[in-house]
């Protein structure tokens, strides 16, 4: 194990048997599917991932007495549902690999990619909906309305410089943080908590969902190609406008060469350029110190929730969305 | 205006105005969203459709009093999550034309069309919540996963001629008549109507939904490519077995030009064997009546309803499934 993978594990310890039981009825679903349904389903579910949103979740649900089974639906729900996007995502992005395996676009094709995305999404619904909370169902609904809002916006979007902070934090709550919201909200509405600790998980959800989007966008300039998975500064030659970048124009607004890549001047040359004049700069720190402002924010908000194992694993797992390296 | 669309203004009469709301109310969505969505949005708004799904809903409802708020909820919903799957569907068959209009997929992609639906797909399930029945809910999310579990069987069994009527039956249930379950369903039960008439309403949806699908696959070898908007014999090009096809397999199991043409040999004029065949048989006669076994399967199941002319109506749509040319 890495040390990242030990730091993960002692954070999820508290709620490593529930985890366990999502897991199980996740891989669940490829035995109950109809023919290629199986192998379909029981491909998307061998990646691993690192299981945030369902630890949110369950974390979340645990400052209140209840015996699990309505967390774990959700929590289940709330991991399908990131799976669902990500079969889309390929396929919009037509990536060929994702968590070390063949994408499902790259292996059956784009369209079998959006039928079985479909089902996902769907079946991630009846999870909630079994939890008989319409509140619940309601906010998940709306996530999935936030999240192709979010990729919509990074679509049409996209190579075009002059767009503001503003923009930036509307498509990065859609495209990440709502979905990170709605696992922790979730989990502590279906405890039986009362609103103001379902506030606080409102409020914790959207911070460390925020924080986790910049410090990936940042680790797209920082990282090396062997941690990011992807090729550094691939979101510039996409043409998507991340924070280091946006900071980048904000200091040389006249001649810039992320300016340069989205209108087409020598991309290759211009992305070693910025990430460069990106390095060279304060701009990585300041972009850190956003993230860490909504780590801050979330850190506040669970203030209120006493000391326990769980609440000291929801502070650790604020730490370690900076730590990470992927 | 045609005959036909005389016909459906007199079938739909009962509902006129609660239908113009639904229709209020979907087009309103067009006004709510970000920048691109309205454009987006709007641009699936334009094409009309017959809207029998939502008519469907609203007549289904109209035994029990009630003011007609939650009905129309579900109405706008069910023609939602149609056009949402439409969306899928044309990025799935690379189809450039829908209802006379290019489809979102020829103007803005494949990868927006995905988007897009997936954000219909989600604004339709906010709709449903918005009734706050979960039952109504989760057979919702049922119905989005039977539809791409069907379109999956379609994609998959493609090009393959073995294949039984019971696999028909599940999949044009899946791919068509689980919607119109839903829509019959639903109403019923938002208007507040007893299990009973609930259940009346399950068997009619299924019913029309099902002998919908097959007229659909007749008209494919029986219309004129004016009358279908498509080539004639276009399911058989694509791989897509339906019921005329495999009761003309079940005549001449050696030779067929339908699995030649499944084959990849000469498919042209193999498809244009397989036409004459078929109009030259009783095929086209023995279909419509299995399509007509389901329709009095539907008119039996509404037999406990009052005469009244929303009764009448739900009678009048039935005999228009197989009068229809479209």
């Amino acid at each position: 194990m890495t040390n990242q993978q030990d730091a993960i594990a002692t954070i999820y310890e508290p709620i490593r048997e529930q985890l366990t039981q999502v897991d199980s009825k996740l891989r669940a679903l490829a035995d109950e599917g109809d023919f290629i349904l199986k192998e379909l389903v029981g491909h998307t579910s061998q990646a691993g991932g690192k299981k945030m949103r369902p630890a949110i979740t369950l974390l979340a649900s645990r400052f209140h007495p209840n015996d699990g089974t309505l967390p774990n639906l959700m929590a289940a729900a709330v991991e399908l549902l990131h799976v669902a996007s990500l079969v889309h995502d390929d396929s919009v992005d037509n990536a060929d690999v994702r968590r070390g395996i063949a994408t499902v676009s790259k292996l059956w094709g784009d369209g079998v990619a959006v039928l079985l995305g479909d089902y996902l999404f769907a079946t991630s619904a009846v999870f909630v909906c079994d939890t008989g909370n319409i509140k619940v169902v309601r906010r998940f609904a709306d996530t999935i309305r936030e999240l192709s809002q979010g990729e919509l916006m990074e679509s049409f979007g996209a190579f075009q410089w002059d767009r503001d902070f503003a923009e930036y934090t509307r498509r990065i709550y859609n495209k990440t943080a709502s979905l990170f919201r709605t696992s922790a909200e979730g989990g502590a509405i279906l405890s039986g908590a009362d609103d103001e600790i379902v506030q606080a998980f409102v409020e914790y959800g959207y911070g460390i969902g925020m924080a986790f989007q910049i410090v990936d966008d940042i680790l797209d300039f920082e990282g090396t190609e062997d941690e990011i998975g992807k090729p550094v500064g691939h979101d510039l030659l996409q043409g998507t406008l991340t924070l280091p970048a946006m900071l980048l124009l904000e200091r040389y607004p006249e001649s810039n060469p992320v300016i340069r890549i989205f209108k087409g001047e020598d991309p290759k040359a211009n992305r070693q350029l910025a990430i460069e004049m990106i390095r060279n700069s304060s701009i990585i720190e300041d972009s850190y110190a956003v993230a860490r402002g909504y780590l801050d924010t979330a850190a506040t908000a669970i203030k209120i929730l006493p000391d326990t194992t769980e609440h000291r694993s929801l502070l650790a797992l604020l730490d370690y969305v900076t730590e990470r390296k992927l």
